[in-house]
């Protein structure tokens, strides 16, 4: 076994004013790293704030989530017609907004992960890759930017000198290419907690991701992603932790708290 | 005379999208404190960078100017219905927005000073007030909140040792308890330029506010409040520190830059 | 008995973008009348839509339930420092909004509801209840105001020509001058459905409402709201109903369909 | 000379809350149509009242001018991941809006045409433009479409029998395949007012638009499209609408007020 720790990151605090979303308390027991909206896409200082706090108090580490500014559109939608500059802007905007509530709740930020459409679109495009590390090195040169691996995000965090983390879905496959799998073709996305788990265990073990293909690509995974915005979701992502520990890998936040 | 430097402040990065507001260029060339708009009552990422980057550029100052989530009423909209808790987080939000959005301009976020009904509300209710100091205090207990002297924001603040900094309006007259005339009534805006000058000078002059009954109320005025939404604002504010400075008191930022 | 048919309404379609609230689909089974968020204070077209489209298979009515323009507080905050005129215009627009959407649904909007604050603050602002009136009876002089009886709204109205139907809540306890008790106060909400329908009832078959103080105010009731967004309001609707037509009084929409 | 009447439009309304933009009431003096925003990328409740006021007294026609919900990018922003039918509630909703605050104003939609990347496009979307054209019809069957000749919105809406006004850009090049030209190519924007005004003459006599290669498409025009937003525009408008009576065309609006 290659690893002896790991540490689970799950997307929280996704409701925004009167509406919830997800059940965070419960995947605050469960993972080790908390993606925080910043209120572009979803989230807004209150949720903020509380899942900042109860972060702290579990432990778990807590990273700035920022997506386009598209509520409606939970920051699904593709939005294309700002500058490299621009969108550099405003994730900086959103890292700091989180900065400074979670100094309010006693906790600090640790890390970056983009969100949705944004994430997606910056694995396919490297000027848009670069603003986003730019972002994260311009607000703190600490940051860690959560990457997909072999992707346009993790070569322009490198080349500027960003710390990344790479990241592992545990509930999707993959392409050859290192991207996921499309969620409108049959089997992409897996609902059975025991197959997820024993796929994020045989790719801790072999230190390599394995593809719809069969083809395996070589990773070093800092981090597995998992949901919590179903109950489902929660049950999977229990059992996942659960197998990790059973076969004595713990679950440990990838950065320093 | 008892002040050998003063600062003067204005109100700045008020556009929004694709309206502008105010002739910035013109206002960054006067003042030594720029109140920058964080994208809730006003601004957005990018007019936030702009307005930080040239700030940056002439030696001028930038506070945080936070407001109520308010676009459509830019912020002076009276809002009742957020706890002080509420208030302070997105108070604290808005702060780190700019603080990081700042960061990628090279510059730095010294000071806070509270917008529109957001700040009026304050200086009339203590748990407010202490809302606001709080959130300050909380992001960086470096921050300087600019406050209305002798009113609940300098109390609250002093009370819980968040520097401040007291602001005196060039352009408004005060009533005997220390709060601006309401501008429902006559005479309670100045728009002689030569008029607004001379009060400023007098104030510091004497050390003290004269209310419109003639009352003086003792005042160490660290910044002056000009505007510079209208052509004739931008006159009014250099007018006031040519004034300023024949009469030998230098323009400075009331913060270390 | 002097009523023998009486309306059932419930705010519905009160979900934004990603997150939805209520268990419409229910309520839309006991209640004669959906009060829909049109935009302002929750709802977007797509929900407004659905909304709609299922009121219409069912045979249910539907209302514009227009709110200040305030996603994150729900419309539940007051906001001050608007105009009547513009008041007036906002309500116009979410009413004119939610009869196009409709249209597209096949369904009618046959009256309007004001949300939240607004309907608070219009029931002690005889200026403010004129500028919803003015704006119900300007986009279209059929449609029905609900209102409180015996508070500004209802006067207002009445004044101008606009049809009103009078209200009663079926889990508020009201104070002697007609409005409702604060929800702050012990007891003033009913949380048992038996109880609830039975104040109902006796309101129905008195022709008044009885106040905290014992006191009866002749009323005659249109319409009683019920609540839909918790598991246990969708109990009690389901209980008031049931008892209302156990009782021989048939729930029907106080409007033509 | 193949027409003797002639319509101008215009984007109008286009500002937001506090801020203005363009000089409209210039241009409703020059113009015979106003293409009023709706809240969505610009335009609120009120600047939608004066437009439509304004416009009633002197004459002017208004139309809907529904974008996307993205104030930040005034809807030039290109924005995918809504489903054909929610882009139609979306439509639908803003055409509602603007006809209910007309309605307040004396005045009455009478055509739609849609903004920005919107626009552009549902002109190489079939079925966005279907989209387009089922929200027009299903709001009122007797509004006018403005299209591109020759493009998808023009086709999807004779298709649904949707009455359309085929429109001419004053300002803009044309490639041979009906689009215009990029603005950034060099030259595919006109700023002379004469030259301008020499091609609106020249294709409403030919009955055809001149492409960049020499090629003429025939086309009936309806309606000349110019703009407002600068005071350069404003010149260029009233030069062509100067021209164009010179020449014996009078400008009214294409459809009945």
């Amino acid at each position: 076994m290659t690893t002896r720790t790991i540490d689970l990151n799950c997307d929280m605090g996704e409701g925004f004013g009167p509406w919830p979303m997800g059940d965070d308390d419960a995947m605050l027991d469960i993972v080790s790293s908390a993606n925080v909206a910043c209120g572009f896409h979803a989230g807004d200082p209150n949720i903020m704030f509380r899942t900042a706090e109860t972060a702290r108090r579990k432990g778990v580490a807590i990273g700035a989530h920022p997506g386009f500014n598209d509520l409606p559109g939970f920051g699904r939608r593709v939005i294309r017609g700002d500058s490299p500059a621009e969108i550099e802007r405003m994730i900086a905007y959103q890292i700091g907004a989180l900065q400074a509530v979670a100094a309010l709740a006693g906790h600090r930020v640790t890390y970056v992960k983009a969100h949705g459409a944004l994430n997606n679109m910056a694995n396919e495009d490297e000027d848009l890759a670069m603003a986003i590390a730019r972002a994260v090195k311009g607000v703190d040169p600490n940051l860690v930017n959560v990457c997909m691996p072999g992707l346009a995000m993790e070569r322009t965090s490198e080349k500027i000198g960003v710390p990344v983390a790479r990241e592992f879905f545990a509930d999707r496959t993959y392409e050859d290419n290192g991207t996921l799998t499309s969620r409108k073709k049959p089997g992409s996305v897996l609902h059975d907690p025991e197959a997820a788990a024993e796929r994020v265990l045989r790719t801790l073990e072999e230190g390599a991701v394995t593809t719809v293909s069969g083809r395996r690509i070589p990773v070093a995974v800092d981090t597995i992603c998992v949901h919590g915005d179903e109950p489902s979701a929660v049950a999977m992502a229990r059992t996942i932790r659960a197998r990790l520990e059973a076969n004595g890998i713990a679950v440990r936040p990838f950065t320093r708290l």
